[in-house]
């Protein structure tokens, strides 16, 4: 059974973006692969050091978020990145296998510093697709589901991986090698979606998101003021169906809605037989059969906080074993393993 | 009693440079300090990732330099860096609090390049003041004994943890932070001693030392082929006495020999009245006066290879309970001691 490495940053809660970017994809992985889902609070520290006192909250948040969705910790690994020293370990070492300018070159590093207007970047941030191989190297992960801006960091953890292969690999047996190289795995069904101020994306710091955790009064209100077309004036003009948020959102969501009724709406909208409104109060409609199981579980978890520590203590323990295997197997192969020679 | 942090990298057998650079230093901090001396193999991946075979061997050669020269394992914490894995734990969290162009900036980064042929540093090498920086501040030391090249890497960490104390101090008692802000301890009196080929520094990577472990025969024959006054051709004409390697080295063991003998040779040098042959036929005598003691406690010690083992275990799990502490400490003050909250 092969092996995926993903996870998140623990910045706040997950939203509707994040669910169609990628939980909805992980709730299918779980099941195909030997699963790992990291909670990568040691990546928070890249951008923003002075924050980690919101850190225990926001991974509590994050558990939440993930259990409500239906991400099972029976079929998965959930665990917490800074807990696991031979990550900071193994990511000490590989950085001596990667060129600086290899990393200033990143272009996910320019975007980052730009988002999170960093004028001059840490030796941290520039280390950031380090840390990243050593998360994934770690677990030993063959497949790494990213969005197509993080496919750079996966380049880079294959070279480090081969370098690494090649330059500690004689002694082990013909064919054999300490990592396997990882595929980045970007699935080509899932979109983007978008903010509901017609944003290209949803993202918290810009404040257009929908979050799993909303409730109905929440969605309700930010459905209703969410952006639409804004060449139409008039509910009675003809509007455009492409690319328009609310329409993304009930293709997105159609599932759990009827889709012959989106269908007439985007007919009506085209034709302008329907207003705003009545679009906007179907999504919210559609977005509630949706998001009313999973605030319901997120309910039933929330009054266990002792639960959610045990899946996370659980997880992390059994990734740490995994940790401590292939960094016995790294000092070995680099034969720095001076006490057990 | 003040701690201090020294060592070395275990790239090969130490020389009359590092006798007189560092270790005759320590032999008196040991007494008068706390002293914890770092062997840091993980720092000779900055410049030669694949030589990690070799490590085994340099650290068995180093702490038999270390114990023939009169370093004492009872005054003193010897410890392997690489075996700690809380300096790596602490370097990824301080890498966060450095920017990169500070450590671009950096003197040694350059000198370091040149030496070793590198093109292109890698993440690890640009790191070095950072690793240095989790060495010094996980024992704690308030004093980094070093030579004037590398004052520039004890300000880079007093800045870390100056940043570090700021951004997390906040929790703690008044007064109290968490890392004392270590002071670079560049000792007056001690000097570069020269190669034997005249060039500025004796070096390894030169060819021009002679080593603490050389045989009688090696150091006969190296001193004999050394390095003197250019200008002088013939015995009989007047030669420089400063600066000429044979009276540098005559100086700087000259408790070894008698002081007397030593102005001797000097004027009559000066007056062009003593070949090369006699000063450095004396010079070998004094130098064997300073080695032999120390070749007879390196073949005592170099019976006993369980004995070095345990001493370097011993050390390294006395430096790992400091090292335990203060990343509990670290993390409390981060708050990212999720479970023991």
């Amino acid at each position: 059974m092969k092996r995926i490495l993903t996870g998140d940053r623990p910045t706040g809660r997950l939203h509707l973006g994040h669910y169609v970017g990628s939980l909805k994809n992980r709730i299918r992985l779980q099941d195909e692969y030997e699963a790992f889902f990291i909670i990568a609070d040691l990546h928070t520290l890249t951008t923003r050091p002075e924050k980690t006192g919101e850190l225990k909250d926001s991974i509590h948040q994050l558990v939440l978020d993930y259990l409500s969705v239906g991400i099972d910790p029976a079929k998965c690994t959930i665990y917490i990145q800074s807990q696991i020293p031979e990550v900071a370990e193994l990511a000490v070492i590989l950085g001596n296998l990667v060129t600086v300018p290899r990393l200033e070159k990143m272009p996910t590093l320019k975007d980052v510093m730009r988002d999170a207007q960093i004028q001059t970047p840490s030796y941290g941030l520039l280390g950031y697709p380090v840390l990243q191989s050593a998360d994934i190297l770690m677990v030993k992960a063959n497949l790494v589901p990213v969005g197509k801006d993080q496919a750079s960091h996966i380049e880079v953890t294959r070279e480090i991986a081969r370098e690494f292969n090649r330059l500690y690999g004689e002694g082990l047996p013909a064919g054999r090698q300490v990592f396997p190289i990882p595929e980045a795995l970007i699935p080509g069904d899932i979109g983007t979606l978008p903010g509901t101020d017609g944003k290209a994306k949803m993202s918290k710091s810009l404040g257009n998101v929908i979050n799993l955790s909303d409730s109905k009064e929440e969605v309700k209100k930010k459905v209703m003021g969410m952006f639409t077309d804004p060449k139409r004036v008039h509910g009675d003009e003809p509007g455009e169906v492409e690319g328009n948020p609310v329409f993304v959102y009930l293709d997105a969501f159609a599932e759990h809605g009827d889709p012959k009724k989106i269908e007439d709406l985007k007919r009506r909208y085209r034709e302008g037989t329907v207003g705003d409104v009545e679009v906007k109060e179907y999504l919210v409609e559609v977005l509630e059969k949706f998001l009313e199981p999973i605030r319901a579980i997120r309910a039933e978890f929330e009054k266990k906080p002792e639960l959610i520590e045990t899946i996370l203590k659980e997880g992390t323990a059994r990734a740490r074993l995994e940790a401590q295997q292939t960094l016995d197997e790294v000092r070995r192969a680099m034969k720095i393993d001076y006490f057990s020679q």
